[in-house]
């Protein structure tokens, strides 16, 4: 089985059982690539109001991209798009990596899209060229290592690679994740609960196609130059593969930007005991890389002893770190990793997970929490026990563990401090203080899925100073450059590859590379247009279901209280300055695009 | 509503959702009192073999006793009996204070039989006089903790009591129990899977009835006597109120009877580290009695700080101390602390929970659980941090925890190592080395639902020397102490009262207090006899799902491994000196009861 950068969608109807092959056009490719883009296509064309996000009406898209599965650095990647996130209400959007996608096209498909809902536990097996529902009453109940080893044993096929949820899944749990080969996350936005409602514990892929290059020599020369550039490049070069994503820690937080204690500052003390440094030192015992990455920022790791000890684990990542470590006041880097492990085993997105937690520390500091609600976990920053504790009570909704699995916003609503919620459009904030990186917070504030990093990863130029260096604390030019990195984005996710790769590779690669895998004539210009497109379909989506600029903000506490301690003391977050600006660049008026602007990208 | 000693049972169908009121005849209380002669009488009735114990063929009795809800001291208590335990597969038996048992006889019940099962979650309310079925799907996931506070706020009596199932419950864990009052339990036998597989998940219960007594002069004068001597007893009167039932970690590892690292020894060193000394120096924030209790062993703690912090906890107990304690090899009280409260938070019997963790500890150790099945869980004696996971992991057959839920029996055949279960006919053995402590190995391997401790308390005369002291190291007149000790407690069992007052009271008081409370004619015989019919018709019924002598032993390991430290080492258990002499007084043959037996007590 052979297939190229135009494939196929298989499309699985969960009320009635019945599997489809739906061809892709080329013309749909070339608008949107696909990842990300085709997932949105898919959502946008299909598009109802007031649909339940946990309901049979919701839709999630698996889709890889023309680059996934091919020789393009870092080609691991698969992008999931649902309908709409129990967390956010609007278009839920999530990414990993690991051999998952790759081998989803080597199985002879592009993308899976998930409607209805099953009556009972199923999970989709797409190996050998076979794909068909199975029955997964016995693996209900499962984590997500679990539900892995016994569906590779039942396929039979040891090489399959399986995405699942765990025990948060299937509770349905705002923050839950699926997780593929164990340790990879399609993290944000609740995907996991949508799986859940839909009884869909896992879906297995398997296959030996080829992905095929349109111009494949051309190709080799592109991606020997582009792993040159990977492997010379500070960052991608030394940095990740020493360090893993953790290398950020001490950077991070010696530009004042590392939040403590639910945003309460952007300073740790503490900080460099759970370094990237320090995990190298105290904790690794081997490294882990995607399918196809030359970078290879991957950890792995053990805690030998004590409360938190654990044989085996991946990660942490930077972001549950903070997370779990900094943002909870907890020093132990023994219990973040627990937690992290906790949480790729339950199905937990460690960002909104350790978020909420330090939410709920805040609510209970500021006693809106009763005591009666805690049924005896001492919920206060810096008690790494009642943190661990809480992932799993969350993963289960026990005790106080119902509530945390609203996800931050609902839970500071509930206990009458709805600002207390650091998050944007109800998706928790990750680890950048936007009061001491002024861009990022642009980002937070606009990202179509809500408070997120990556949408545009402003943190590029402003502290790790690629392509170029600017000044973290200034509001000038941030929204050209932050909607240049959306955009930008917005390509690599829809190409299936590594948002880590543009640390070293710009836009003149990616249309390269992107040209050779299509034989497409492209320039800079059309590649960049893709990206606008993208972005702008999915606010447009999030426009229908109610998002206009008063959404496009931060919480009360980064646009108000000074930052009170740590390099970035006084700062606060600029956000009006650069809004905008922001809107001009984009032809957005009150948060949404014009139609000139849907014209120009064909999106009207 | 007013109801004496001999009242009525609410027979509850779970198929068709009807509720009965069945009478209970004279000539019945007076053969098996209540309690657990009335609840082996109910089953014993409506006897089946081969039934699924979790399926909707098993039966479930609640029973209280003539003395429950009287003013004979710590008449507190309920009985639960099961047809069959998914742990044991024989009668599951297991009691419980609070307040639970006297609540329901004031709401005019002396018994509630549950049949059948539920298609969807329910609970039962029998409260001020109306008992009715009602909807648990919101309530259907919770801990013992938010069920009980959820059902009280529905029922809108405060007052109410609650006896429900957690989420082990729920996942049919083999070793779940029954929770009343947030942490009092029906302990032992997995009644809590039986709830489960019923989808029942509480009953609340609450009235203001009176029970009537016929004597009521006579049992005031006896009350005052029974208190006085339970005031004066040392065990009662001082041990027990000032350190609980902890009272007995240092005891009972002085004698070289704490059994530690899954029996591998019968000596603790670490002992004084989680003895009721320094419970009450380093924990105690209060005390707690059930009902109608001059005694008031319950302890109310609280860990501080540290991974293991919890703001308020009841317990724990001797056992619990032990099963997670000294069992596992950990020393740190504050564990032990957290897994009794995570236990009761989710529904296990802490002594078969703790005796399993010990078991996996020892397959751990000896290789025989791989580490594919353990994902990252570090199940090594003395680590304090995975044995509280495997707690929670059980609860939710998360992992190994799936494994964990069958109980050891189970667990050491599916890896290979039978007699590294620490348990008799599946029930896990409590904290008494029987090596060291010769009587209580009898009781162990005769008593009817299997390795249990209560069911005859050797240790109170070959500890305590209560009533007076036997050598625990010798095997001689052991049989006929244990026989005695064994129908005494059946009538403690069947008179709903608490075995603890027997330190203080023996077989006259008895009969005195049942007198006055029923207005017979009673001697001591007729008491007794009691007793030795109720023993008789539970070990009637086991014999039925197959029981006989080869069942009546000893884990391998107590009969042929002397203790290799602590005072009693070099000790084996010299059960096979005991046994025959046992069966001639019981007039058992192979293991079963003689006609003429039966036809004496009047059960042929």
């Amino acid at each position: 089985m052979t297939n190229g950068y135009i494939g196929k969608i298989l499309e699985v109807d969960l009320n009635s059982g019945k599997l489809n092959e739906i061809p892709i056009d080329e013309n749909t490719v070339r608008k949107f690539l696909g990842g990300k883009g085709l997932g949105l296509k898919i959502i946008n064309d299909d598009f109802k109001p007031d649909i339940d996000p946990l309901g049979p009406d919701n839709v999630i898209v698996f889709a890889t991209g023309p680059a996934t599965g091919t020789s393009f650095p870092t080609g691991g990647r698969y992008h999931v798009i649902t309908k709409r996130s129990p967390l956010t209400g609007l278009v839920g959007s999530a990414n990993s990596g690991g051999k998952w996608g790759p081998y989803l096209k080597f199985a002879g498909y592009d993308a899976v899209t998930i409607k209805g809902a099953s009556n009972t536990p199923v999970y989709l097996s797409i190996v050998n060229g076979k794909a068909e529902l199975k029955d997964a009453t016995d693996i209900w109940g499962m984590t997500t290592f679990a539900t892995t080893d016994k569906i590779l044993e039942e396929i039979g096929q040891p090489k399959a690679s399986v995405a699942c949820i765990g025990p948060a899944g299937e509770n349905l749990v705002a923050m839950a994740c699926i997780i593929n080969e164990k340790n990879r996350a399609a993290g944000r936005c609740g995907a996991g609960a949508v799986m859940g409602s839909k009884k869909l514990k896992a879906i297995a892929v398997y296959g030996t196609g080829k992905v095929s290059i349109a111009r494949p020599d051309e190709m080799k020369e592109r991606v020997k130059e582009a792993i040159g550039k990977i492997k010379e490049n500070p960052v991608t070069g030394q940095a990740l593969p020493t360090y893993g994503t953790a290398v950020l820690v001490n950077v991070i937080n010696e530009h004042g930007g590392f939040p403590a204690r639910n945003f309460q500052t952007g300073y740790f003390p503490e900080a460099d005991k759970q370094s990237g440094e320090t995990l190298v030192n105290k904790y690794l015992t081997g490294k882990a890389a995607c399918w196809g990455c030359p970078i290879g920022c991957g950890r792995v790791s053990k805690v030998p002893d004590g409360p938190f000890s654990i044989s085996k684990s991946e990660g942490p990542e930077y972001e549950s770190i903070f997370a779990f470590g900094s943002d909870c006041g907890v020093v132990d880097l023994d219990a973040v990793i627990k937690a992290n492990y906790l949480s790729n085993e339950l199905g937990l997105d460690t960002i909104s997970m350790g978020t909420t937690i330090a939410c709920a520390m805040e609510l209970v500091e500021m006693g809106n929490i009763p005591e009666s609600e805690l049924y005896g976990l001492d919920l206060r920053f810096g008690n790494a026990g009642a943190m661990v504790e809480a992932v799993w009570k969350t993963a289960y909704r026990a005790g106080i563990g119902a509530d945390l699995s609203l996800g931050s916003k609902k839970l500071a609503e509930k206990y009458g401090a709805p600002d207390i919620s650091m998050s944007v459009k109800g998706l928790e904030l990750p680890a950048y203080d936007p009061r001491s990186i002024q861009g990022i917070g642009l980002n937070y504030a606009t990202a179509n899925r809500g408070g997120c990093h990556v949408s545009g990863y402003m943190i590029s130029p402003e502290i790790l100073g690629l392509p170029e260096k600017l000044d973290p604390f200034v509001t000038k030019d941030k929204a050209q450059w932050t909607i240049t990195f959306q955009d930008f984005t917005s390509v690599v996710n829809s190409s299936g590859v590594c948002l880590f790769n543009t640390f070293a590779l710009g836009l003149p690669d990616y249309t390269g590379l992107l040209a050779s895998i299509t034989g497409w004539d492209l320039d800079d210009g059309e590649v960049l247009t893709i990206g606008e497109r993208v972005t702008n379909i999915e606010r447009l989506l999030n426009n229908r279901y109610g998002v206009d600029e008063k959404q496009d903000t931060l919480p009360k506490r980064l646009l108000e209280e000074p930052i009170p301690t740590g390099p970035a003391k006084g700062n606060i977050s600029n956000l009006s300055e650069m809004l905008p600006e922001y809107y001009e660049l984009r032809s957005w008026v009150n948060g949404k695009p014009t139609e000139e602007k849907l014209k120009e990208l064909g999106l009207s």
